[in-house]
């Protein structure tokens, strides 16, 4: 609670530093790490209004008031002003400011955005860039829910010789690791990506009625979400008995590399392009760049894909707390791919994954 | 495939009616209802551009085009352009627009709305009340998915007695509450609300480690989305025993009365408000109006909350194809609830219930 009371200020802060009135913020991550609470509404306004040297008020439609019972809006100094159908919602977030020059949420549905341009007049821009700069730097307790997300999936690739066979579709595959995602501690599936054969040459291909078949390669991305809120991301890489394809050791040796390398770049002052940079480079100079179709990684949180962006251009140098996927992958279309993700938090003189299952490309029976 | 393509012509016959130069629509149901595919990236811009006399573009990034492969975009006449990381995806929608006064989805996230609004200019309105002029009058085909998602939740309702019973805590009937779901033919449990003895009084209440107890009413909401894309919802109402409150049957027989009011006033030309009213002067008049907190209804479809609402004010008369719930409830603070959820579609000369379980109070063994 003390933890939610001082972002509470540091998001003034920033807001203030950022040159806007206030911060408004509807439900998504950004309303979770503000105040303990993610909210779920959408067409009915629930938002945040934390203005700049005043005190932060919370718009909520009565009937889903209860949903933030186990928030102590009292010991965070948030007023709570509750309204029922036929009202006007933007009216009370008009009589909650001071100033119309605002940041908006980055989830905000363009009904909400929209709504409050006409009736704040003023300007608009995004709280993403405010909030960003408190959000991707992890304070111990977050990196620590991100240890115990990243064990948990752990335990979710550990068991995959339990499900992933020949003879069986990805879809089935796929409905046994969403069960032991939520099995191995989490308390929803977010995703489940089987890329068997020539569909794990689709970076984002998530399952089909593709039947497995004896020396596929298989991608297999999977993630989920804890009860801390925070979220897992892992991709590891499994192969039914011996590779069809001639060139799947040599190649995945190349990923292999590139993946060690820019997991190892990963230090406080190293930019992310530097990180994107060093798996890129590998990648390319074994004549496989134009294989490897995306960037290096992305930030990981309360969302699965949050700043910072391990991407070329990208100069925002890496601190402490930093937390993100670093996840080349090589794609071979209509034949094969492979991508090998971990999660790693930025720490005082290097760098901790907190996925720790090996790398090698799994051999499992055919 | 022809009914999508009537779609997309009837969407930019409204938004020229409407004065707009273009609908700008991201991933939700909006994207769904005109092509066929409703998308699912959030941070990376997926855009359908469908100008008013131009041809439809679908701006995707390149990663998530596979995603999209089940869309015959050259027979509906969408042009695709793909991007990939470091492009400026809002330059491609600027491509392929005439004129800057465009209606964006009302799902757009800020992010997206603020990007197009800096690199367009011009001004933005929302898509909504353009597309639910198509969208809330339904046809044939969306009239047999929606009895085909209600047939699917009653026959959950009707398994009831399997799970709910005392000593058990919301959160575990919960659990197999949504396993059913999934059972009797939805793709997924969108929302499982177990309200039970006290937690019943509050309409938006979820699920809670609260043992249930012999004497409790309670209420169970719940709704799933069927593979056709539309959803289900439904509200019954249990009692474990011999309800421990003695004004139970009282009230419950006032809250059947006003829902069954209600429905019996849905039919062409009636307007939102009047059957709000039909549910509200039973509930009124019985001396309970301030407990029944909040509107009778809400549109349904490809979203579980739509157009037409049901509520006091919206003086929108019916017309044949529109589907909605007539949901009146009751709820005594600190004490119990209730609720009675139909989803009904307006016919040539009346309604249709897509739910067909028995309205009253059912008892289950305490």
């Amino acid at each position: 609670m003390d933890a939610l009371r001082a972002r509470l200020d540091k998001a003034a802060t920033a807001a203030s530093l950022a040159g806007v009135d206030a911060l408004l913020i509807t439900p998504g991550s950004d309303l979770r790490y503000l105040i303990g609470a993610g909210g779920s509404s959408f067409e009915r306004l629930t938002c945040l209004v934390l203005p700049v040297g005043g005190t932060p008020v919370l718009v909520v439609p009565k009937l889903e008031h209860p949903g933030y019972a186990g928030i102590p809006t009292d010991r965070l100094g948030v007023d709570v002003v509750t309204w029922v159908d036929g009202e006007d919602p933007y009216a009370l977030v008009r009589a909650a400011l001071k100033g119309n020059r605002v940041a908006v949420s980055d989830m905000m549905p363009a009904l909400h955005t929209l709504g409050l341009r006409d009736a704040l007049g003023g300007e608009q821009v995004l709280a993403g860039p405010v909030l960003r700069e408190l959000r991707m730097r992890k304070d111990a307790s977050e990196v620590a829910a991100l240890r115990t997300a990243g064990a948990a999936i752990d335990r979710v690739h550990a068991r995959m010789g339990e499900w992933l066979r020949p003879g069986r579709t990805e879809a089935e595959v796929g409905a046994d690791i969403a069960a032991a995602i939520v099995d191995e501690g989490h308390v929803q599936a977010d995703f489940v990506i089987v890329g068997s054969g020539p569909n794990g040459a689709s970076p984002h291909h998530s399952l089909s009625d593709r039947v497995i078949e004896a020396g596929d390669v298989v991608v297999v991305d999977i993630g989920g979400l804890i009860a801390e809120g925070y979220c897992s991301d892992s991709t590891r890489n499994y192969v039914l008995g011996e590779p069809r394809d001639a060139d799947v050791w040599e190649t995945y040796a190349v990923l292999q590399a590139a993946q060690k390398a820019a997991v190892e770049a990963v230090r406080p002052g190293v930019t992310c392009a530097q990180v994107d940079a060093a798996a890129r480079e590998i990648i390319a100079d074994a004549g496989f760049g134009e294989f490897f179709v995306h960037r290096t990684g992305h930030g990981i949180g309360l969302d699965v894909h949050e700043e910072p962006y391990i991407v070329g251009g990208n100069d925002l140098p890496l601190e402490p707390g930093m937390a993100f996927s670093v996840e080349p992958g090589i794609y071979l279309p209509g034949r094969w791919g492979s991508r090998i993700e971990d999660i790693v938090v930025v720490t005082e003189d290097g760098v901790e994954s907190v996925n720790n299952r090996p790398h090698e490309l799994v051999v499992l029976p055919a």
